[in-house]
């Protein structure tokens, strides 16, 4: 039997993945809710889709359905409002009944999960977050043969991905909004590395501004540089000549780690471990946001022999 | 020289073709306003885009721009915010000293147009709007071949277009904001009747609701018989059997009129033609919204044997 | 030990009067959350009042207070925003471990009377409401009176108050909002006619439109001819002539009841009596609401010689 | 005859204010606009005003009326809106065919004034703004007193008026907003000191945070300590003992100037200066605009014997 979804967020960047994960997963799309109404969008999916503009609307339909026949109860809520929003939009998905599927970063900060996990009890219902790059096949592998060894790695992690003006401008130039670059450009790459390579040492922090971030990461198994960027002017001379706005790479011991293929469905991928039991759930989201909350709130340390070498220049 | 477009209401469903035509013209946008902050689409344009959530701090940027260097101004203002909201939106970028190029219904009622005028005269821009089918080729060809004959023609205008329930909770569905289904989704098919067979000697209204309308117009040339509809129930067997959620047919005479192809650029051509000059003005414009106020404000007449086929049912 | 509240609706209008009950019954204000951030007001009651524009952020603290040491817990939410949204708020009192005091009317439909009933058993809190008027000392003197026989009464229920253009424009102007003039200006009387003179054995509108509405409703004890309206144009020459914007009379068999003195601290003698356990619940709000939707959805009725004399004009 | 007013930003707290001015002057508001709809406080001054929650709206009905019989014309917007709305605000009223009365600060950036300039010069009208202090009986009796002489004073200003957490909250507590607390709680006092004591020779700032700042300034005939705050911490004993949450004191060579009388109808009486053309415009606004733009912007000094007593513990 298809589970019922309901859309916290529908017109966001990032709804649709979501979309197309509920639809591709064989579910189906009840109900969705946003502030903004241009989500003409929703009829690509389905036509029977309750929508709403005020979340308080939202909850009344939630609540109706809750206490209405079986068949037409939520099944899960997803949850792709601005981050700062997540963790309220979670506790209404599981007050209203229903498992939440809840994109990353889970939290903005990590004491919000203790709430999180007592209302799971409560309820009896589970939250799960968004950690696609765990399920990808290029980088199983490699998880797998790092695993073969345990030896201690060099690793160096830069991520620029450029914006205009309108970023800062948005929520997602709020740090109290988004976490900031670290969290909410670099959250999914900060848990790929706990995952590759064990928990944290410690940390320093080198630069942090609104548009860049970069320190250094002692993990179990890898000493990281890494180097964050929302900032075209960071995007290095090979990028820009091919015209590209984005620069993604990670290097385990010198060695470029590839993966830009095998991303389209990633969204799907994790909707179908949701969906058969084996999803994220607020144990495996903690570490990255402890992390990720560490960074944003560290002392910024003289730049020494560990600095990633873009922030040397 | 490239000209410079500020865009405003860039977060909506039609802004995109706004901006391909901005760019594909050889343009450039230089600056945005959008009540909501999600325009991440922007970065697929230009990284150089003042954005602003503030109509009034957008109103600054212009003013400012307005009294700056030469080659700083804004010289064209793209309106595609809500139904309701252009005109004011039209007069902010005559007051900021450029042209505007605005999405239809330029306004909702008639009489906005004088206000319009009159402030094209003392600013010495003009307004111009999107009137999209009288470039398609197949209709001009169409026209032409219309007036070589003075026949009066029987005309059948039927579109449907499945819309999802957001669409009533959105502005669109209130027909302060948009209109009306007659003036949201019609219009642009009104003006095409007018353009083909000239002005309107009398309307009758059969059927009007939020999700449908339906009647017949006298023109000069052409007995139409039309119908409207939103409301995926109203779509033909022969459509919901093909997994269609439009329905778009004319007839004339009997006899279908072939358009569905070359309806990807037009904004573009239209874009093409304004900025030499050929662009559709407030005369254009006028009749349409004349005839579309008239069916909105009309009383409902019993049906007759004039009524549009599907109506009958 | 004082009570801890948090208030829903904080900016509004009504709010006022709440915050001096909390006060005047001895207890604090320690949390408050509205969309407009103009309430400098909150000065005059406390200097520590947690502020949030986000309800999502007040739901946040409101769990974190639940979790937290009991002197910090929030015992009463306060609901006075709009009054469509009273249910989802009353809800969020509830799932935050508090009891509820919300203002009239409690919902606009009465089916959702039956989500928060169960919503009350399950989280073991319970809901109040504002229902002034059986608390004022000459209304209760009456009802005694009335209670020493079984006769018929003849009433007319009379409540004119102006208002401008800007309540047609606000939220109280849409029926989906506010339920209309006799939700929203006439709930209080309806319910105090209830109180006064038995259940409803019939009704009949006669007239109904934004502004006004007036019809009949038999009672037990009762016969009620009632006049309703927000139009300044509806006030008697008298009542313009003396200066007023605001006519309110009830008769009873011909005979003006007193009641004009008496409404300066009806809330917080509503507060008092709730505090100690005699609180207004959703049974006794169920009959007015029951009432006013049963107006709001009749069929017009014509004009016949139980019409109130205003409307026979 | 009375003349017309609109209002921006009517639901505002500092509206009242103008709202009584215009009542006062023998003039009348037929026009209001702000995005909350909670505005029944204009039934007290009149029942025909047109009220909009939407600024495009309001343009639409003002550019309507500018084109509409003289009678109807609007002669005076007044702006009590945001700080940082409100040179847009103003260029909206001049457009409009109207003069201006604005809140302080008129602007927060010394710059937004020279396209204010230059739209006054386009368009004829003019913007005057509220320099309450200078029209205060006492402080003009001061002026003269000290204008018979050229000796240099020493002068101590402490403001502290405690805020709740709703101010930091608020627009008042974003610095882009409102301009800080030199500019929203101090401009009217920097004013002052202007006025008395001539032009600026040099400033240091001691202190800035989002709730105190404090410095010092050399000013033609006067070496001014300054401390200003919303922190109710930094209250004084005595004022707390006497439960005061204000505490205002300027000091001349060491004595208290009094003026806290004679504050209740201060912009009744800028309102009656103004409308005879004795208004204070942008010339009369800008010194005291740059100072505090200057203070803003201002490297923080080390402490030296120059810094107000109060910042010395």
């Amino acid at each position: 039997m298809p589970k019922n979804f309901a859309v916290i967020g529908v017109g966001g960047y990032i709804a649709p993945r979501h979309l197309r994960a509920i639809r591709d997963t064989g579910n189906q799309l009840v109900a969705a809710v946003d502030p903004k109404d241009s989500v003409g969008l929703l009829d690509q999916y389905s036509f029977d889709v309750k929508f709403f503009t005020e979340i308080e609307r939202f909850d009344r339909h939630l609540e109706k359905l809750r206490r209405g026949p079986e068949e037409n109860r939520i099944h899960y809520v997803t949850v792709c409002s601005p981050n700062y929003l997540h963790d309220s939009h979670c506790r209404l998905g599981l007050r209203a009944g229903a498992d939440v599927i809840c994109e990353k970063p889970l939290v903005i900060n990590p004491w919000n999960f203790d709430a999180l996990e007592e209302l799971e009890a409560e309820t009896k219902h589970r939250i799960h977050t968004i950690l696609q790059l765990r399920l990808h096949p290029a980088l199983i592998k490699l998880r797998e043969s790092l695993q073969q060894s345990t030896e201690q790695h060099e690793v160096e992690l830069t991520y620029i991905t450029s914006r205009g003006p309108w970023y800062q401008v948005s929520w997602k130039g709020h740090e109290d909004k988004s976490g900031g670059v670290a969290t909410n450009i670099g959250v999914h790459f900060f848990d790929l590395l706990l995952w590759l390579f064990g928990s944290v040492n410690g940390i320093k922090v080198y630069h942090s501004d609104e548009s860049r971030m970069s320190g250094f990461i002692e993990l179990e198994h890898a000493r990281v540089r890494w180097f964050l960027s929302v900032d075209k002017t960071d995007l290095p001379l090979s990028a820009i000549a091919g015209g590209k706005t984005t620069c993604r790479s990670i290097t385990v011991d010198g060695k470029e780690i590839e993966f830009s293929e095998g991303f389209t469905d990633l969204h799907t991928r994790v909707y179908e471990e949701t969906l058969v039991g084996r999803g994220f759930g607020i144990k495996d989201a903690r570490p990255s946001i402890q992390l990720t909350y560490a960074i944003r709130t560290a002392e910024i340390s003289p730049k020494d022999d560990l600095v990633h070498p873009l922030l040397k220049k």
